[in-house]
C-alpha cells in the first residue's frame, strides 16, 4: 500500500544486499516512519517480540525471513531448528509463526548442502510473503462483496464499518486482512467510512489503522474501545470486520483483547460480525477456543502510553505509580458470535462443517 | 475518605471564609493533588464543564454550592434562575445536576429577603452534600451484603469486583456509589480485589479509582477497557458494580461509555452486574433509556491523553494529527442486563415495579 504516495510492503529483502531483511519499525508510527535492517535471526526474533512488527500474517512472514537469516550463519539443521524455537518462543498466540517456521524447516530438508538450503530458504521466505499478499488480495475480493451488498441495500449511502486493532496491511505484507475488503471496496468507488477502535493498550487502531487509512485517503474516525457498543445501539455501524491471531477449525476466534466485547455488541444489535483471515491462521488441531494460549504482556504497556509531545515521541504514566496493572493481549470470541469468516478461498460460516468445505484437505 | 491519611470530602465550604467553596481539582490526579477555590457560579459552572469535578452525585453537590455562590451576587430570583440555567447547561446527561438546581430554586422561594436566601441556600447546599454522604453510606451498607455473600460462597477466598470509570468518593462527596460497598466490605475484613477499568478517554478508572483504592490500601489491578470480557470468560470476576449518571424508572442505566459492553459480557458469563445509585440519579420522567441525551465531548479527549512525563503532567498525541476522532461520553445499558440496583433504601431489581416499591412516592 501507499506511504506518502510510494508503494511499500511491510517486509522485503534489501535491494542489492539480500543478506539483509528490511521492515517498517511500527513502534513509533504514526509519528515517525522508520525502516529497520535485520541482520540475524536474533534481530528478527527481537523485532517480533518487541513488536517492531506485529499482526499474525506479518509475524509469519518475519519468521520466514528470520529462518532465512538464521541459515546465513547456520552450520547444521540443528542450528536451524534452534533458530525456529527461538522465533516460536517470541509470541505464543499467533499460529502463523509456528506455521512459517515449520514450512521453512521442511524446505531446508530438501537438500543436504548448506549453500542450497540458504537459497531455498530465501526463495521460500519470499514465497511466504508473496503468498500472503495474494491471500490478502483474495480476501479483499471476497470480502468486498459484503460491503457492496450493504451499500446497495442502503441505496449507495455511506457504509459504516467498525474494526478493532490493526488487521491492516501493516499487520500483513500488503493489503491487510480486515482492511483488504475495505481497500477493495474503496477502489471500486463504494462510499464508506471506518470506525477505528483505538485498541488499548498498544493503540494499534489509533496509531496504525488510522495512519493506513489516512495514507489511502479513506474516511475514518478514531473512537475509544468503549464506544463501539453505543455506536451499534444507535445504528451507526453496518458491519464489523476484524482479523485474528488464531482461529480453531470450529470457528472460535482469538484476536486482540476487546474483540469479544465488540462481537457481543454486534450480536445484541444484529450487526454482522466478520473475521478475515488467511488459511495459515487456522489451527487445524484445536477444537476449543478456550485452549488457545493467551499471552500476558508487560504491565507497563497498560501503565504507560506513548504519543507525540513537543515534537518527540514520549511515554507518559497514566496510573498511580504504585498501582498494579494486568495486561492480557488477546481474547477468544466464540464462534456463535461470528457471522462469517472471510478467507482467500471465499466466505464460510464459523463452524467446522462450513470451514472444512472450503479447506477439505484438512479433514481428518 | 483518606488522602495521605487525612480525611477529605470532595467539596466543602472554606474554613472561616464561607463565601468560598473548595473542591479537589481532579484533572491532574493521581499525579498532582490540587485544592481549588470557587468564588462564583461561573467558576462552579466551569469546574463542572471542564471536569475539575465529575460524577453525578458530585456534580449535583457542586450545583448546589454553585447556586449558593450565585446568591452571593444575585439581586433577584431571576438572577438565580439564570445561574441555574448556566449550571444545567454544562453537562446534559447527569440528572443530579437538574435535581440539585431545582432543589435550590425551591429553597430560595421560601423567603423574599436576599440576605435570608443566601443563608438558606448555603445551608441547603451543605444539606445536599451531607445527604449525599449519608446516601452513599447506606448504599455501602446494602451493597456490602452482596460482596459478603459471595465471600461466604467462596469460603473466604478473594472476591474479585470489576468496576468501570470512577463511581468512587471522588464522584460523590464521600464514600462513592459503586465503591461504597467495596469500602464497607474492606472495613468489615472481607478479602477483596478490584479490577479497575481504565475508562478511556479520560481514564477516570486508571487515574481516580486506582488512586482512591491505593489511598485506602485496597488491592486492585488496572486493566484496559478491552480486558473485562476475557476476565469474565476466565472466571476472574465475581461481580461487577458500576455507577450511573441517569437511570430511568424502568431500570435503563446511562453510565460512562463502555458500561454497556461490560454488562453484555457479564450477562454472557453469568456474572452479576449491579448499579449503585442514590435516588437523585433516577429520572422519574423517562421510561426509555434511549431517550436519555448522550453528551458528545471534544474529539481532542480521544486524540490526546494526559500523563506524567519527566515529573510533569503532559499531553501526548495518540493518533495521526489529521485523523478525525468522535467522542461519545456515555452509553445506555438496558435494564435486561442489570442484576440489581443498589440504592440508599436497599437493593431492587432493574424494573419499574421493583424500583417503585422502594420509592413509592414517585408512583404516578
Amino acid at each position: 500500500m501507499k506511504v506518502k504516495e510510494k508503494h511499500f510492503r511491510t517486509i522485503w529483502l534489501k535491494q542489492n544486499e539480500e543478506e539483509i531483511v528490511q521492515i517498517i519499525d511500527q513502534r513509533n508510527l504514526p509519528h515517525e516512519f522508520i525502516i529497520e535492517d535485520l541482520h540475524s535471526v536474533e534481530e528478527a526474533a527481537r523485532a517480533i517480540k518487541e513488536m517492531h512488527v506485529r499482526g499474525a500474517p506479518l509475524i509469519g512472514a518475519t519468521a520466514g525471513f528470520g529462518m532465512y537469516l538464521a541459515s546465513l550463519s547456520a552450520e547444521s539443521d540443528k542450528d536451524l531448528e534452534q533458530a525456529g524455537e527461538k522465533l516460536i518462543s517470541t509470541r505464543p498466540t499467533a499460529i502463523d509463526l509456528q506455521w512459517a517456521v515449520k514450512k521453512q524447516l521442511q524446505e531446508a530438508k530438501k537438500t543436504e548442502s548448506m549453500e542450497e538450503k540458504r537459497e531455498l530458504l530465501k526463495k521460500n521466505a519470499q514465497k511466504i510473503a508473496d503468498d500472503s499478499v495474494e491471500q490478502c488480495r483474495k480476501i479483499g475480493e471476497h470480502g468486498t462483496e459484503i460491503i457492496k451488498k450493504i451499500s446497495e441495500e442502503k441505496g449507495g449511502a455511506t457504509v459504516n464499518i467498525l474494526t478493532h486493532c490493526n488487521a491492516g496491511w501493516l499487520a500483513c505484507v500488503d493489503f491487510g486482512t480486515a482492511t483488504a475488503p475495505i481497500y477493495k471496496a474503496f477502489e471500486d468507488g463504494i462510499d464508506l467510512h471506518v470506525w477505528v477502535d483505538e485498541t488499548r493498550p498498544r493503540n494499534q487502531g489509533a496509531r496504525l489503522t488510522a495512519w493506513e487509512l489516512l495514507q489511502e485517503g479513506i474516511k475514518h474516525s478514531v473512537i475509544v474501545d468503549n464506544a463501539g457498543g453505543h455506536l451499534m445501539q444507535k445504528g451507526l455501524v453496518d458491519v464489523c470486520i476484524v482479523g485474528t491471531d488464531r482461529t480453531t477449525f470450529t470457528g472460535d476466534v482469538a484476536n486482540k483483547i476487546g474483540t469479544y466485547l465488540k462481537a457481543l455488541a454486534a450480536k445484541d444489535n444484529e450487526v454482522p460480525f466478520y473475521v478475515a483471515l488467511p488459511s495459515s491462521t487456522f489451527d487445524w488441531n484445536l477444537r476449543e477456543g478456550k485452549e488457545i494460549p493467551i499471552e500476558q504482556r508487560d504491565a507497563e504497556e497498560v501503565k504507560y502510553i506513548q504519543g507525540l509531545c513537543e515534537g518527540k515521541v514520549k511515554k507518559v504514566l497514566l496510573t498511580p505509580e504504585k498501582s498494579i496493572a494486568v495486561n492480557y493481549a488477546f481474547d477468544v470470541t466464540p464462534a456463535r458470535l461470528v457471522t462469517g469468516l472471510i478467507t482467500e478461498r471465499g466466505i464460510c460460516k464459523a463452524e467446522e462443517k462450513s470451514i472444512l468445505e472450503l479447506f477439505p484437505e484438512f479433514r481428518k
